[in-house]
């Protein structure tokens, strides 16, 4: 049974209980939230795990890490290593996104590690497979798409991306409108090439079913993805990107239906002042599902900055209604990421997502605020240093001298106000 | 003859065509700006500058940079090393915010070598000698601080922050209402001590005029400082912030109708929800006038990554109608800035501000991001690189792979569609 077939029936789950008691709220509250549709609680009966997130309305706004080898860079050891420090940096979700060397040693070594859900795309691992045996990714089967997405589900995947709503539709209202980057998504190009090459449909739209099917038996959370999210601010909020939502929606009907779990990826590239309409529009067309957005970037200048570009973006989409934010890291349209980027990209979607829920008031996040203001008045450095989001940095960037910093030294506002200034 | 009064008159001046020709707009829209107050062009009559800058409605966002020594690490070498990485990445004004050693030396051996406008806080200067000379800052006098601004003015300081607004009825306010970090600006600081042990109220307050004659004679441009500005997202948008404010709109009368250059700074440490609200009470309050902020920085709990709280919090208010970002750089709260840290602290405010230009419809915003997108689109990355807004950066981290990046490989979705997606 899923957690929302379950929450359903009206049934808390040991999963629901774990994650209301990190979450500090009432465990009726999870159930009912993931029986309506609004939160998801990655859980592949296949996998245990310790450090379970629910992500949805209600709820701390949840970070994900992306890590993965590429065709030309493919290290097992390295891919753990980022692995770790995401975990360290305190990312809630990891995903495998790798497209380089043995995908199924490397998924099997990163899920006995990960004591938090995984996610991959499972296109990725039947398009190499097909690449590899077959000649060409256009010769990749149906069969092959989906034996993918039940190999990754037996192995223990608790979220799959699924570019589902990347329908023939959506394609011909790309062509017809026109756009400066087209396709950006790797998951979106690879369907498109090869609709485009067989002149067929989505497989993934067509066997909805079947992929339904899958994800029931082993509680997958949907993820469905945006193969056609704008790649740059000037493709943003267009029309091929809101036709795949539709149908992202109806998708999403299809899969609460069928008691899986759901949500809801969105872009991608936008302008500062179109990130809440987009939020609202994701949230209106698919009934206030979870979303999961990668970014937003406020900017295409930036490469090399793009976790500070994702984290504004996401912070907005955050205070805006998103529940879930994809890290992007400072190699983001430059390189495969490195483990110090890694550690970068969560810690700045971590303070974009901290940002936003002091002023979603989720439980707890505004008295972390607080604490480290009253820590600062006191001057107590100690305790700002381990109340710092990252206190390994704090502590390293930190050159006390008599009790206040370098900054001002003696002049110190605070030090100076303390000794003057009482309140009656 | 100020800008302002020059603008007033009709008079177009070199300084209004040069700063016109940059931001790519007519110089009667600048010489229309100044003479209404929404905009300035801190140009000291003393001080000749060839990348000059004006700041405010319909422009570009500026980016300042906070530079200057601290007692416990005072190396005029360091800090012009600080200068030159800060013009270098980008910075459109300097301040030097210097409270160590010799302030003269310093600040004289910046400006002749910044050759972009200059701002100081004078009142440190007043405060140190009295500390050195008076054994204490309770006695400075009024003198004191009125010849420390007179003698920044000669030297061609450009614009000069001011924190005549805090009163000893906004001091009342924090009184009565209570917060917990009370006062964490330097010259707030200064200040409050010094109305508390004199009884007195604020000298800046009491000599407005005075200030305002300095201010004439070498047009410089007055920076109404908010020397109660909240030092914690708890005391964000209160009643001695508000009423702080409200004086320095009054004071921004007076300073325009004197023919004085003037802007507004503001807050700090703000909440994602109330940046937009903060903003709108300044512009409101403050008759439209250039509005400077200080980040805002949109969490406590981020002390090493206080330039991404800040460029998430700088980015909402430009877009809110903000003009002017003050930078923040990685060390704040824990130690003077590095040399490096100025660069992180300069880019991550550029990216804030110009993500904020492109919805602002500032001339050629969204042009840059267009040129990025093709040129991603078209895999050219030399011209990325050239394009991006650090292009040392993104070079160092490009590690290049057959026309695509390690990221993908040959499986770069761009790459890709490419070859089968065309356009009719």
């Amino acid at each position: 049974m899923t957690q929302l077939s379950a929450a359903r029936r009206g049934r808390i789950t040991p999963q629901m209980r774990q994650v209301a008691r990190v979450e500090g709220v009432d465990p009726e509250f999870i159930r009912d939230g993931i029986a309506k549709g609004l939160v998801v609680l990655p859980a592949n009966t296949n996998h245990k795990v310790k450090r379970l997130s629910a992500i949805g309305k209600g709820l701390r706004t949840k970070v994900n890490a992306n890590i993965g080898t590429s065709p030309d860079h493919a290290d097992l050891q390295e891919e753990l290593s980022k692995l770790r420090v995401a975990v360290e940096a305190g990312a809630d979700t990891i995903m495998d996104l790798s497209i380089g060397e043995d995908l199924d040693q490397i998924r099997r070594a990163i899920l006995k590690r990960a004591d938090l859900p995984l996610g991959t795309v499972p296109i990725y691992q039947a398009v190499l497979q097909a690449a590899r045996t077959k000649k060409s990714i256009v010769n990749m089967t149906r069969d092959d798409i989906l034996s993918a997405i039940e190999r990754q589900a037996e192995d223990g995947v608790d979220f799959m991306t699924v570019h589902c709503g990347l329908t023939r539709r959506a394609l011909e209202s790309l062509r017809e409108q026109g756009r400066i980057t087209d396709v950006v998504s790797r998951g979106g190009a690879f369907l498109v090439t090869w609709m485009i090459a067989n002149n067929k449909e989505n497989p993934l739209y067509e066997e909805y079913d079947r992929i339904l099917e899958i994800a029931n038996k082993y509680d997958v959370t949907l993820s469905l993805g945006d193969g056609l999210r704008p790649g740059c601010l000037a493709d943003a909020t267009d029309r091929p990107q809101v036709q795949e939502l539709i149908c992202l929606g109806e998708l999403r009907d299809r899969a609460y239906k069928a008691g899986v779990q759901v949500m809801i990826e969105g872009p991608g590239h936008i302008p500062l002042d179109e990130i809440e309409a987009n939020v609202l529009l994701a949230k209106k067309l698919c009934k206030e599902a979870p979303f999961y957005v990668l970014g937003p970037l406020v900017t295409d200048v930036a490469p090399g900055y793009d976790h500070i570009t994702g984290a504004i973006g996401g912070a907005i989409a955050a205070m805006a209604g998103a529940d879930f934010l994809c890290y992007v890291t400072p190699s983001e349209h430059l390189r495969l990421p490195t483990v110090q980027d890694v550690k970068e990209g969560v810690v700045a979607t971590r303070i974009a997502a901290h940002a936003a829920d002091i002023v979603k008031g989720v439980a707890g996040a505004l008295r972390w605020d607080e604490r480290m203001a009253r820590a600062r008045k006191a001057l107590k450095w100690k305790e700002m240093i381990n109340l710092a989001l990252d206190p390994q940095k704090a502590r390293e960037y930190h050159s006390s001298f008599e009790g206040v910093c370098t900054m001002c030294g003696k002049y110190c506002a605070i030090k100076l106000v303390k000794e003057y200034f009482k309140r009656q």
